[in-house]
């Protein structure tokens, strides 16, 4: 059994048990004694953003990201404008949420194009207008390089890298970066850049799922339970742990397998395999 | 139609068109005046290897690559002095053929095992072996970066970059780098590292593939038509040429839809594609 203290530093990504509505995940967390959670825009906008801010706040659980904003590379000016206006209002939610991070999955190339670098450029000039309205509203926004797998058609942003150097147009408290081991565990500059984005005070989540292979289809819901793959948890806690960063650990998982087991099973899974390899020492 | 001056620099990787024999790929070769191809060691051993140097030699067919060598990771000393005398016979069939380079794959973690550096280690402590009875038999061996979705289970060198670092350790003439646009298209250090390896004279090889999606399950048999996909090929031809490649492109595909079509029909359409998205100007 998982102490209290052992699930501390533990969030859980309201993806990982889709299947729970939002009340069902607060009465979880209560029972096994979880304290943080991240959110999904799409479940909180169906549950109500007031009624579920009321919700998480009654439960007693903090709000460790807002998932997410993003998708900022379309060329045509109304589908830009569209997804300014979107931004916006994820921050409105981030912030009714009480949470201070709004996550960024970039956007893939729009249809037809090929340039990744222009793509990237497009999301620069997207974040001169997001920033600085995100920091008036006392949110972070953390741009989250995804696997190289997706930069076509999901993020052009693949590494920690490309991610910082976005970041540091803007000041730490307004944009900075997601760390997901699932993306970065293969990439042997990310421990490096893990220190460049400690120091400045721009790891703004952490978060974990392990990769486990075969892929599925579309790769996009095979990541892996904690444990089952090749990621070591504890050797990346430790290279954001060095670089400073003493926040929440968010797990948050994709996973065809995992949606169809019951929701109360999988949440008291995790907690367990968040302990057994994040947290206790071998 | 084609010239045959077009279709000069191109090599036909075997693969794209498995479902020809030897002697037909070499018939439809002739008739397309397609003059390179880059083989198999399965389809080469089990047409046998004398008949199939005699068969290409006979044809005048250069053979631009074996495929391959490698799976160097193994921690077992029985597997690792098995993969060793594979890789010596790799580097006998390539000289058999008359080729000069060895495509290497370098091979994935080994069962439960988290450590992708102490694995790219022990490919660099075999390569201390291979090279040298490489060289003496006039064959090259190129490390080929796969793409990091591989890096668990197929190749844990994921970047030109980790290539170029083992490379280095050996004459250019016994080792260099196999650069394929699939693997390294998302890359913005990919081109930065193709002058370091051309300026080294370390591009062992050209392949290409354009990036499809979705991905299919087990990410293994979607590499896409040329100019199917996202990947803009004249720039990575420029990238190589201005590094000072000037030696063949080989196009190696693997897609369920092409092999489930005529062998001969996919041969001539991709010379066709080779030609208008690499060679023609537009």
């Amino acid at each position: 059994m998982s102490t209290r203290t052992e699930l501390e530093r533990f969030s859980i990504n309201q993806m990982t048990v889709r299947q729970l509505s939002l009340p069902e995940l607060a009465d979880a967390c209560g029972r096994l004694g979880i304290g943080q959670v991240g959110l999904w825009r799409e479940p909180v906008q169906s549950y109500g953003l007031a009624k579920s801010a009321k919700l998480v706040r009654d439960a007693g659980l903090t709000v460790t990201t807002l998932c997410r904003g993003g998708f900022l590379t379309a060329t045509d000016p109304d589908e830009r404008a569209a997804a300014l206006a979107d931004n916006r209002r994820a921050v409105d939610e981030a912030a009714a949420l009480g949470t201070d991070t709004l996550v960024l999955v970039s956007g893939g190339l729009p249809p037809g194009a090929r340039d990744l670098r222009a793509a990237r450029g497009r999301i620069a000039d997207a974040l001169t207008e997001l920033a600085p309205y995100a920091g008036e509203h006392g949110v972070r926004l953390a741009i989250e390089p995804l696997h190289p797998m997706y930069a076509s058609d999901r993020c052009v942003v693949s590494t920690l890298a490309q991610a910082l150097d976005l970041a540091e147009r803007f000041p730490a408290h307004q944009v900075g970066v997601a760390v997901d081991t699932y993306h970065v565990w293969w990439d042997d500059q990310a421990p490096a850049q893990i220190a460049r984005a400690g120091t400045a005070g721009r790891i703004h989540t952490f978060q974990l799922a392990d990769w486990t292979t075969p892929l599925p289809e579309g790769v996009l819901n095979g990541r892996g339970q904690i444990g089952d793959g090749v990621i070591d948890m504890r050797e990346w806690r430790t290279h954001v742990e060095s670089a400073g960063y003493t926040g929440p650990i968010e797990v948050e998982l994709f996973n065809e397998t995992l949606w169809a087991g019951d929701g109360h099973a999988v949440l008291a899974e995790t907690a367990r395999r968040f302990v057994a390899h994040v947290i206790r020492r071998t």
